[in-house]
């Protein structure tokens, strides 16, 4: 099977399963593992802040940073995350967040996944202490549901100076953070120099096991490790999985391939499909076509030919191109998708 | 001062202070105040329910009925609550159910108030366990930010057939389900047929000092006296609040005068302003004026000429007509937008 | 029927009904009722604190201070509530506090109510950030469980220096502060100079219908009125409630009489009951008899006789004094105990 | 350095790394690791239970556990959490299922750990709904802070007849259970057959990196995945720490020789220390010594001799056995703590 459906499925390969294997490792939750030190370390530098924590995965992270960054019980601040209608923390994740952390989301509109500035602005003006109020605005850089678009700086600046002036925290849910630097040439530091904080997630286009890494300023990530604790997340010798994390981060620039593949994809499906069914040239590694009502018989089709994909919200198909997929896998893609497309099509029309 | 801000400034009057002084009272955290007896047994039987609990205010009416309807912890059901994006609940206490009961609001679209049907059978299919998932529908009638409009039967049963297809519990915010009633002409039982439960303010409209009742099926409310205790809001002597509370029930018919004062108003109001100021004719006590950026001018320029009233929300001003007010004092508030109006209307076109 | 169940139990009469129905009143929402301000600044006044908030009860109070003195998300804070094991804190409200304010309740030991020092100093030395943690310690003045017996200032000096230690906020439960300073001699202010913030009740022995009012510094106060609304218990026209609170409040000095009451009451017991089931003599408003097996017979034969009690922990029986209560009524009560008694001794020797 | 600190020190030997390095692997989220499935098949089977489910620790393990058996939401069941003073989840956890369940610890009396039948048995007859009431009873076996005591069959069955009359369910922290059942002769199945629900641990005596399972009913381990996800602990390829964790339960077995160590400890330490320090013999692999004010010192003094131990509550050092450990670091501890002791039973006794 070509598996399209998401950039997580990917396995270890010879190279990450030797740095796991051979990784020097201690118990994290007393601090000791030398492995878990060096990725939150890297990590941070990379992304320009001063410390790191390893999480489970990107829910937890951004749970961590949205409750770490707003000041929840001092009365002074709100409890509403201004996120993207479709953001993956609105659309996926609001449940736990209500739930575990008390926190609403609010959703905002916005072109591709930018915050819509006006409606931002709004959000952001309300201040009535017994109303619901902002707590914290978060951004996704690469922003998945629309294709996994990259910011621009001066859009993110936009944002963040609507933040700085309404004095709420800005966060990057950064989990594709790494294709948006790729593709836009921007370093990670530049990325979310804006930010309070920002994670990164280490199983998505790098290719490891498990991991994210939330970073921030010392006091931040300080405060974020007992949050941690709290919900139940703390390592041992986790120092196996940070291994693997410090090999994707290391491939970094692997990352041009997948989106290479996701451009070939899309140019081979603008050939076969209608145009409106296309959205614009995917700029990284997430091509979603808008189906509508025969979605569902397009997932089957083509998992009947050997390719996997998901209807991602009803009508919508997306293929997520990742570095367990070849060149080879995306002609048979582009072929299993011809061969569906030509029926469903005809029946449209009749 | 003429004060057109809420029907919530309304000062007993001498009979409801009367009922208040005179009341049979006893404990009623030992369920032991007659009168607390009479006004819950009151309220269920108008609406049409098993029983009725007694509860501060249309907030903590809210809470406990959203988180009574929705089985919060058994894993089948979601946390969020599906309702419209200018409703009370969403736009004035989402987050005290975040904070408080864990539930999340999501805002739907909809003309006037009502769901629109395709959103929300859009939000009724998220079922997947991993991500979020309706808990509980929510409309309110009247619904406050739409200039007070009434629900329809036939637009409440569009949308109980959503819920009940997708087993899914109705909420009525009846704060002003009794504005609705009058201005409808249906039953309140008959508008709450639909709904697992409804609450009723007894200090809006009906001009109490304080209360609401939340009324439903015996072991629903069964539950929710539970709840009022864990959030620390069970009374003691109440039956005196009970007693004015049931002045007030016995004063429903009066609300069409409410509305005769708020029909003048707009119709007074249509001589002096731009058309498109204005929505359409209220059917019951609230008239709402679109003014924009001039909005605050307009609230201080009344405020001056002794008329209060709110900008609801930024751009919009509200006027809400309620017992305390008089065929005067709409008089009042007439004369003096036509005074504000004139400079207002001046300044714009110039 | 003598009720002796609470001194909850009371009834308004002719004086404070009076000043119930002349109350100048407003919508306290909008912080516009003169008598809830009146009240606030009267009750604040008395035990010597900046401000004060009116809150429905003393769950209420309880939770909106705890959540208040402890700044739960800040990570530096624990959530534990140290408190007695036999505290209304933690016997009665513990689920409160956990469900709604996501604090535990840490119960400690000590004689007669008293917080033994060197099992809070230990309980004050948790400091593991990734373990339970104390966030406030709250003492009960009079300690209810213990008939009512109130701290002396030395004993309160005591805990509070071990707080000031530890930078944990102390708090006092001062439902019946006012038993305690009329049974002591010492002001209220002098109570709780101690004390970050203080709670009193006006339906226990003052006899009001309901209310309590939450005093401390003016941000303290301002923090827990964001809370009293997140938690739905802001009122409206409460003005009514409160003058009824006012007029509790002139008559501090007349719960010599209820005190009065207890001793001979406690005084007739003792030559009708053996004198192990007996506590020391009360100082205030509550006597308890350790009974045992029989405490259920015994409160069913009273009861017979018209005179109410409660089993208020299994095997002990509680009579409280209240203004409602006559020495008449104090007779009756022996009266039916020695009838009570002898047939039950009867059977315990034979 | 010999370090005694805990058994979650230890760091995977090859053959478990081999393992790690080998394992067959897929995206969890999906359900697709098939190790992952094998670990969890292979632990419930073991345990005797239908399911299972791989969380990230115990702490996460008992979270899930105690938020699943109790149906908190539906106001028939409490929120208190009934366990040992001193067992792990009182003592180190209960800030979790406050802050993050909304669920209170409620510290039971009892010797070694075990639940004091009486005070159990009072604490579930606590079933009025507007106060305190137990939601589910949690028993730690082994019983860690007892010097890893084991339940016997027969007291189990005490404390679940109680539970049973209750109506109240039983859950077993079995962190360290195979400790218990290498050391009392019962089977895993049999330990737990009580229980409505039981969590064992990978990462303590097994040696794995990281890992628990939680084991029960299907239903109920259908529920622990949707809090799992709610609590922001999935994974995606976890079958790599799986992995680790099948070579771990592979080796229940070898615990007996972490026994031995602990007894032959025992035994080194009786020769050299007073008697009153030690407590009975350890038939699982913890000794604890209660030093009183120079636990300190004897810390570090072990310390500086590369002994490493932990003060595990004031005044009390413990010594844990774990397969890293080898007969020539029980030889290095006893000369250090005879180097240790002398000094300061000599000031002692000064």
């Amino acid at each position: 099977m070509a598996d399209f459906r998401s950039d997580t499925v990917t396995v270890a390969d010879d190279r990450m399963r030797e740095a796991m294997v051979t990784a020097e490792v201690g118990d994290d939750f007393y601090g000791e593992d030398p492995t878990v030190d060096d990725l939150e370390r890297t990590a941070a530098q990379i992304v320009g802040k001063d410390a790191g924590v390893f999480l489970t995965n990107g829910t937890s992270a951004n749970m961590v940073a949205l409750l770490t960054l707003c000041s929840v019980a001092d009365g002074r601040s709100g409890r509403q995350v201004l996120t993207h209608a479709t953001s993956d923390i609105h659309a996926w994740e609001a449940h736990t967040l209500a739930q575990v952390a008390g926190l609403q989301t609010l959703p905002l509109p916005g072109r591709h996944g930018q915050l819509d500035p006006h409606a931002l602005a709004s959000a952001l003006a309300a201040t009535d202490p017994y109303a619901p109020r902002p707590a914290v605005v978060a951004i996704e850089n690469t922003h998945s549901a629309s294709g996994g678009r990259p910011w621009s700086l001066s859009d993110i600046d936009v944002v963040a100076d609507l933040c700085d002036a309404a004095g709420v925290p800005l966060y990057c849910d950064g989990a594709r953070l790494f294709n948006a630097t790729v593709a836009s040439g921007y370093g990670a530091d530049e990325a979310v120099a804006r930010c309070g904080a920002v994670s990164i997630s280490l199983y998505k286009g790098l290719g490891a096991p498990m991991g994210s890494v939330l970073c921030g300023p010392a006091a931040f990530v300080e405060h974020a490790r007992v949050l941690r604790r709290t919900l139940g997340s703390t390592f041992r010798q986790a120092g196996h999985l940070a291994a693997a994390g410090l090999v994707g981060l290391s491939r970094v620039a692997e990352l041009a391939d997948d989106h290479r593949r996701a451009r070939d994809l899309w140019e081979g499906l603008a050939q076969v499909l209608p145009a409106d069914l296309l959205d614009e040239p995917p700029t990284t590694n997430i091509v979603t076509l808008d189906i509508g009502a025969d979605a569902g018989t397009l997932v089957d089709s083509l998992s009947a030919a050997g390719v996997r994909v998901t209807e991602v919200v009803p009508g919508v198909v997306r293929f997520v191109t990742h570095r367990d997929l070849t060149d080879a896998d995306i002609d048979a893609a582009l072929r299993a998708a011809a061969a569906t497309f030509v029926p469903l099509q005809a029946g449209a029309t009749r």
